[in-house]
C-alpha cells in the first residue's frame, strides 16, 4: 500500500514531539519532512535522543518545499503563527491538521475578543472542520483543514456534550474546574516553569477569560442545542508532566438519577474506541490514560444539591493534542481510526 | 516566666510531627509528654531523625499519667479516638485540643449522618469551641475543649465567611472545588498512597457526601446567617507533600464589583497576621505558605457568568492542624497569637 | 500464523502490568491466562484500568491448568515462590521465563549466602539461561528456562562488559553508584514507600551485600575473563516513577583515550537495536528511555584520576524486566528481536 | 542590645531567599538593604509572597550606599560578580560573607584552570577564611572576608575530613557520587530546567572537571596532611527542590572496622550541634535535613571490598549555602551559633 506522506511543522516542541512518537509506530504514514526554524539542519535525536535511529533531521518550514513531499502537514505552531502556514498549504493541495488555536472559534467576533486581532483569514474559519472525532467524525471525512480541539476542551465536551444532548442537565450554571501538567504550557522557557517554582505548588490561573472557553461554550452550545451557553473555567497547574483532569458540575433536570447517566453516557460512547465510561460513583484517574488517546470519564449525582459531577480525564498531548490529530488524519484518510494509536 | 507544660496525643502521624516541629522552637512551653502506642519507649528520632537531640521519648498514651504531667494535651488521633481520651483529660482538669473531627459538628444528627455512628459524647459537643481562631478568637480564651478545624474547611471558610458576612455573594449554589497534597490521607500505609500510585497523578475522590461538608456548612451559614447552607464540595488527590488549594465559585449578589470584594477582604482580615488577602485577580500559590500558618487567599469576579471566584490556600499540616492547634493554644493561655509560628 | 499463546503468573505487580502493556500490542503471541492470587476472578481493568478492553481476567495460578493453555509462561512473582511454579510447568512441557532472582546466580554457594536458604531446585541452576539479550543470545534460542536479569544489572553490565571484555578497564575496585526509582521496590504497601516518605527524598540503602551484587559480579567476570570479580553497588532510592541510572566508575587500563572507549561501545552495539551509545563526554538521562526497552550509553575518560565513567539509564520495568522477557522471548521462538518493543 | 545591620546583595535568586527566610527569624540582626538590579524598588513580596508584611523593598546595589546602611553584606551572586563588590564594601569597611566561589579556592593557578581566567583580586584569596563552621570555627571569629563552603563541597568534606585525619581511609581513589535538587542550579530559567525536562528524570552532568571538585580536593589535602589530593567528584540531577545526598567511598586503612568509623565520628563531632552522626550500617535521608541547617551521616564498612562508604545529606540553600553563611556571621559577631538556625 502507498504509504500517506506526512510533514510535521514546528516538531521541536512537546506536541511536535508526541506527534513523532505517534506516528513512528503508524503503519500507514511516511514521515517526509520535519520542521524547526531553530534547529533545522539537526537531526532529531540531538533534541529528542528518544528518536535515536529515526534517520529524520529538521528541516526549514517552507510551505512550498513541504508541498513537494508531503499529502498532509501537522501544524504544532504556537497561536498566530498556524495561519501563516496553513494557507499556502492549503493553496498548494496540502491537507492541513492543525493542532494550534487558530481555527476552532467559528465566530470572528469571539476571536477577536479573546485573541485581540482580527483573524487574518476569517474565510478559512467557515471552511475549518472542528478535530474532535467523536463529535464531528463525518465532516472530519471530506476534511481539507482540521481546528483540532483544545485540550482543557476535549476534556470538558467529552464529559459534557452527551449529558447536554440528552437534556439531563441544564445548560447553565455549568462550572469546569480543571486540572493540568505542566507540558500544557509547552517547552516553554519562563521562570514559573522551572522545576522548583512548579513542584510542590498547586495554583489556579487565569480564573476566567481563559481562551479556551469560547471555545467549550461554542461546542456546548451545539450540543444543548441553545445558542448560547456561558459558563465558568477554571484552570489549575500541578506538578506532573502530562495529564488534564477535568471536574464539571451541572445543575440536574428534574427526576436525574445517577442510573439515567450511565444509560446516556454508555449508550453515547458504546462505540467509542477511546472513550471509556467508569461504573456510577468511581473517579477517574489520570495516570491511567497518560501516553494513551483516552478519555476516562466518571460520574456522579448529588441528592443534597441536585448536582451532576463530572470527572473527565486524557493526556494533554495526545487525546489533548497529537495522539487527537493523527485521530483525525486516519478518518480523512479512511484508515481505521485507531491505527497508530492503541 | 513559668512554661506551659504540653503533651501530645498520638505524636507518630504527620500532624503529630508537625506539632513538635512547631512546638519546639514555641518559648513558652515545655513539652512533658508525648505519646505513641506502637513507639512508646522509643525516642523521637528514631521515627523522625529530625528531632535528633529534643531528648523526647514516646510513652504510652494513659490519661491518668499524663494528667500529672501536662496543662494542656493535643490529640493528634484517628477520628473516634480523640473522645476516648478527651474526656478522662478533661476531668483531671487538663485543657483539651483535638485536631481529629470528633468535636467539630455542633449537631449531633449530623454526626451520625456522616459518621454512621451516635456520638459517644454529645454534652462535649455543646462544650467544645471550634478551632479557628479568626472566627472563634473571643470563645477560644475560656475554651477547655477545642475542635480544631478541618484542614479543607479552614481554607474554605476563610475565603467564604467575609464574603457572606458582607452579603456580597449568595449562600446558594457554592462550589469548593479542592486539592491536597497526600500528607493529608495522614501517614497512611495503604496502595493508593505509596508513591507510584500518587505520582503522575490526578484525581477527584469522594466529589459528595465528604465528611469535612456538613462543616463547611456549618460555618458558612453561621456567617451568612441562615439555618442552613447547602454546597459541593470536591476534593482532588495531587502529587504534592503538603498544601491545600482550594476554588471556591459563587454567585454574586447584585451589583459587586472587584474592588467591592477587594475592601470586604481587606477590612475583615487587617488585624489578622496569618491571612494574606492578595491584589485582585491574583490566584494564590500553595507554595508561598507551605511549612507555615499562613492563608493566602485571592479573588476575581467575572462579570460574563455573574460569579466571584476565590482562591485559597494553606498547609494542610500548620494552618489546616497543628499550627492553628498553636494558635488556639496561644489564645488560651493568653500567649502572644504568633508566638513559634512565624 | 498461529500465535503464541503466552501466560503471565503474577500479573497484578508492576513488572506484570508492563508485561501485558507489551504483550497487549505484539502481533505474535496471544495472551491466555494471567494469574493472581489476590485478584482472581476479577477482570484485569478493575484493578488496571488503562486495560480496559482487553477482555482478560485473572485467575488462580495453578500450573496443570497453565500447561494447557500456553507454550510459555512469564513468572512475574516475588523471589522464592518462581522456582514453585518453574518446576511443574518445565515438567509440563511449558518454557518459562522469570522475572524473579531466583535462577540468576550459577553459584549455589553464593545463592546461599546472599539468600540465607539452600536453593530449591539447584539442578535448574544449571539449566538456566540468563536472561540478557545482547549477551546469552545464542543460549537464548534453544532455552527451555530463561533467568531474567535483575534491573539494576542489567544497566551495570550493559555498561561494562565491553569495556571489561576489550580490557580498557581493570577487573578491580569497580565502582557503580546506581539510582532506582519507586517501582523497583514493586507494588509495595508499606511505610518507606508511601509517597510522603518517597517525594522530596534522596537516599541510599543496602550500601553492600545488595542482592544484586552477586550478579553483577558474576557477569563482569565473565566479560572480563577471570574467576572472580569483587565490586561495590550502591543503590540509591530518588522519587521518580521509573529508570535506572548507574554512574560506574574503572580504574583505566594504561593508554586508554575517550575516543578508545567510544570504539569499543560503538562496535561492540553496531548492530544492537536497544542499545544506544551517545558521543563522548554526554550523560544519559533515564527520562529518554521510560517506556521504552533501550539502553543509553554514556561515557568519559578522566584524565585528573585516570579513571573510566560510564552513565548507563534503563527502564526499570521495559528494558529492565518485562521488555527484556519479551525480547528473551521473540529469540527462543525465532521472532524479530523487536516484535512489541518499538 | 545594638543589632547587627545585616545586607543582602543579589537576594532575589533561591540563596537570597533562604538568607532572608533565616535572617528574618535571627534575633540578633536587623535587614537593612536587600539588592537587586532586577528587581530594585519593589517590595520584597512581589518577589516572594512568603514574606509580605515584611516592610523589605528591594534596593540598586551601591557599595558606597550600602556601606552606609551595614555592618556586614552577604553576597549571593553569580560567581565572578561577588568581587566587585566585596573589594569596596571591605575598603568602606563592611565584613563581608560571600556566598559565591569567588574566594574559596586558595590556588590561583587552580582558579585559574578551573575558572579560564586570571583571579581579578588574588590578594584577597590569601585574606579570605572558608566559610565552613566546622573546619575553621576559630579563623572565622576574626575574618574580614568570608568564602562560604559549595554546597556540594559542605556535604562531602564533613562527611570525609574526619575519616582522613584519624588516617582510618587512605587519602587516594576517594570516589564522591552526589545528588542535587534541582535549586542547585539557582532561580535559572534555561531549557533544563523547566519542570517537564527535569521531572521522571535523572541524570549525571560533568562528570569530571567541576568546579566544586578542587574546592573538595583541597580541604580534604587540608584534613588528610598531604599536599594534593585527586578524587572523582561526579554530580546527578535529581527532580526533588532542596537537597544533597553525597555517597562517598574510601579505601579502608589495614585494620578497619565499623566501630572504629563511628568512634571517629563520634568523637569529631560531639559537640557539633549540626552534625548528627547516625548509628553503624543507617543510610542518610536528604528529607531529614531540609529545610534545616543540619548534615546528617550514615557510614558502613564494606569488608568484601575493604571500603568504607559514607553517606551525608545537607539541604543544599541552608547548610550548604546561606544557613552556613549565617552560622559564620553567628562566629564572626560572637553570637550563640545556632541563633535563628534552629
Amino acid at each position: 500500500m502507498k504509504k500517506i506522506r506526512v510533514a510535521v511543522v514546528g516538531a521541536a516542541g512537546y506536541a511536535g514531539e508526541e506527534l513523532l512518537r505517534v506516528l513512528l509506530r503508524h503503519n500507514a504514514v511516511e514521515i517526509t519532512a520535519i520542521t524547526s526554524r531553530k534547529s533545522a539542519g539537526q537531526t532529531v535525536d540531538t533534541v529528542f535522543p528518544r528518536f535515536t535511529g529515526s534517520g529524520l533531521t529538521f528541516c526549514e518550514p517552507d510551505a512550498a518545499a513541504l508541498a513537494k513531499v508531503c499529502d498532509v502537514a501537522f501544524l504544532a505552531l504556537p497561536h498566530g503563527l498556524a495561519t501563516e502556514y496553513a494557507m499556502p498549504l492549503l493553496n498548494y493541495g496540502v491537507k492541513v491538521i492543525d493542532i494550534s488555536a487558530d481555527f476552532r472559534l467559528r465566530s470572528i467576533a469571539k476571536y477577536k475578543e479573546y485573541y485581540g486581532a482580527e483573524h487574518p483569514a476569517p474565510e478559512l474559519l467557515k471552511e475549518a472542520v472542528y478535530g474532535q472525532p467523536e463529535n464531528y467524525r463525518e465532516q472530519l471525512k471530506s476534511a481539507r483543514l482540521v481546528a483540532c480541539a483544545g485540550c482543557y476542551v476535549t476534556s470538558v465536551i467529552l464529559a459534557s456534550c452527551p449529558l447536554l444532548a440528552a437534556k439531563v442537565v441544564k445548560p447553565t450554571n455549568i462550572i469546569a474546574s480543571c486540572m493540568s501538567g505542566v507540558t500544557g504550557a509547552g517547552r516553554k522557557v519562563d521562570l514559573p516553569y522551572i522545576f522548583p517554582e512548579c513542584n510542590e505548588s498547586m495554583k489556579a490561573y487565569k480564573v476566567y477569560g481563559h481562551r479556551h472557553l469560547p471555545e467549550m461554550e461554542q461546542e456546548l452550545a451545539v450540543a444543548a442545542g441553545v445558542d448560547e451557553i456561558k459558563m465558568n473555567f477554571i484552570p489549575h497547574l500541578v506538578p506532573v508532566n502530562r495529564g488534564i483532569n477535568s471536574t464539571i458540575i451541572f445543575d440536574a433536570m428534574p427526576g436525574v438519577t445517577v442510573e439515567k447517566i450511565a444509560e446516556v453516557f454508555n449508550q453515547r460512547y458504546a462505540n467509542e474506541r477511546f472513550v471509556r465510561v467508569l461504573p456510577p460513583n468511581r473517579c477517574s484517574d489520570t495516570k491511567y490514560v497518560t501516553m494513551s488517546n483516552f478519555c476516562e470519564i466518571g460520574f456522579a449525582y448529588d441528592a443534597h444539591t441536585n448536582k451532576v459531577i463530572v470527572t473527565s480525564v486524557i493526556d494533554n498531548l495526545t487525546k489533548g493534542a497529537s495522539g487527537q490529530a493523527v485521530q483525525c488524519m486516519n478518518i480523512m484518510f479512511n484508515l481505521p481510526e485507531t491505527e497508530g494509536l492503541l
